[in-house]
């Protein structure tokens, strides 16, 4: 099976919720999920992030409406790590 | 669990209470909190600090409560680490 | 037997699939494969990639005609590793 | 408990006591204070030191009382890293 | 007895046999050969390589063949290394 | 007790006796030390160097003495390392 | 006894005997040796190479004398690191 193992993710993001409610919010969508946040730039409104989520099995469909929902915006997937592995593992 | 096991901030502070005082009060407010402080600039009044705090389950409120009793400011939070874990382990 | 451990295409592809798509229909083409994807540059239609893939025995041909179908192209292999080992191992 | 584990100093101190004889009189205030000092600049007078001290539980009064003792000054605290444990450990 | 260990190669190549065959045909010359190749210029009839070849005892003779062979040439030998050892080991 | 474990010093000296017998004269005042040398400059009579002793417990003194006796001198004292131990390890 | 443990050289050859003969002929000078040796320059008739030489005891008179006679010169004696030991070890 093919599975997300890690991803980076250049983000734009309005001040609130800030960043620790925005990774935490991120975190809570997968059973083991690291999110690791580097504020890159910030301006008036807004803050570009560089957001890097590990896990054993990442899925990016509700991470991506997780940061829509919360009035962010993936700029472009930077980095993505994928890995074939037998089933049972 | 999502807990906050990482945290880099960006701080203003007076000279006083120094940069010892300021990370012991810091640290005493997490069972196993290691606060790690750089100084970044000086000038007259003020030092620009990078402050790096990391736990086991870090609780942000109290930090940046006690952050600004002592007269400092949190400019920004510059970079985060949350995990999703297990509750019993 | 000598075996294609590592592999490092810079990659021209359309924005669709996506970098995930993407590395996850190469991923399968192995049982063990790795893919790393880094996006390098993007412009309206294009990004600009750096693909690395690692396994126990990496069977070239696949990956390229996958690369295609998907189509995208190989700008250059950057790096191969190669390595012989006994067949029974 | 709280405890400072580590000390950076900028510190400025005349070519007497030398480095060696600066360090050891520091070395001796805690049990397994490690000092390590760096020359970072000389001129006819003085000798400006990056001061780095590590221990189990440093003690930093007593520091600079033998810096100001040894006719040197503190000119700068850079970098301080304490840690809260248990108090048995 | 003296072996060779490690060999890095300037190596001139046309773009066929591609970089994978070519590093294939090299690792096969020896029982445990790594191969590892970067491209590092390429233009319309030439690529430029750098080359490094591991193994517990690197012939350097037959790889100078197959080189010719393939129809490239060794600009430089860049880096080599070699090492004394009792004989049985 | 307090011991000096690591000493880097800037020296001048002339090109006669040579780096490795300058060295060697050097080590064979401590039981272990390890005495490492690189030369920074060089020039028609003399060669700046870099030389860093460690070992368990350094003495200085005999390393001045040995030094000067070399024609030699000690431009400065670039790096100390001094450690309290308790005295029976 | 104090050993040389590592020698680095900065040396000027000929381009015959080439790098790995030249390399092994200073290899087999002791029963240990491990000689690398990086290409830094090369004109029509010269190479300049930096070498260094692994050992438990390096016996540097053999090997200036081997590079001697094997057209090449010492340019420099750039890094050396002895070590005093107890006999029996």
């Amino acid at each position: 099976m093919v599975t997300l193992k890690r991803l980076v993710l250049d983000v734009l993001k309005p001040h609130q919720p800030d960043a620790l409610a925005f990774c935490k919010e991120l975190a809570q969508l997968g059973p083991d999920y690291r999110v690791s946040l580097n504020v890159d730039e910030m301006d008036e409104n807004t803050q570009t992030l560089q957001l890097e989520i590990r896990g054993e099995s990442i899925d990016l469909g509700p991470i991506e409406e997780a940061i829509a929902r919360m009035g962010a915006s993936v700029h472009s997937v930077d980095q993505v790590e994928v890995l074939n592995q037998p089933d049972e593992e």
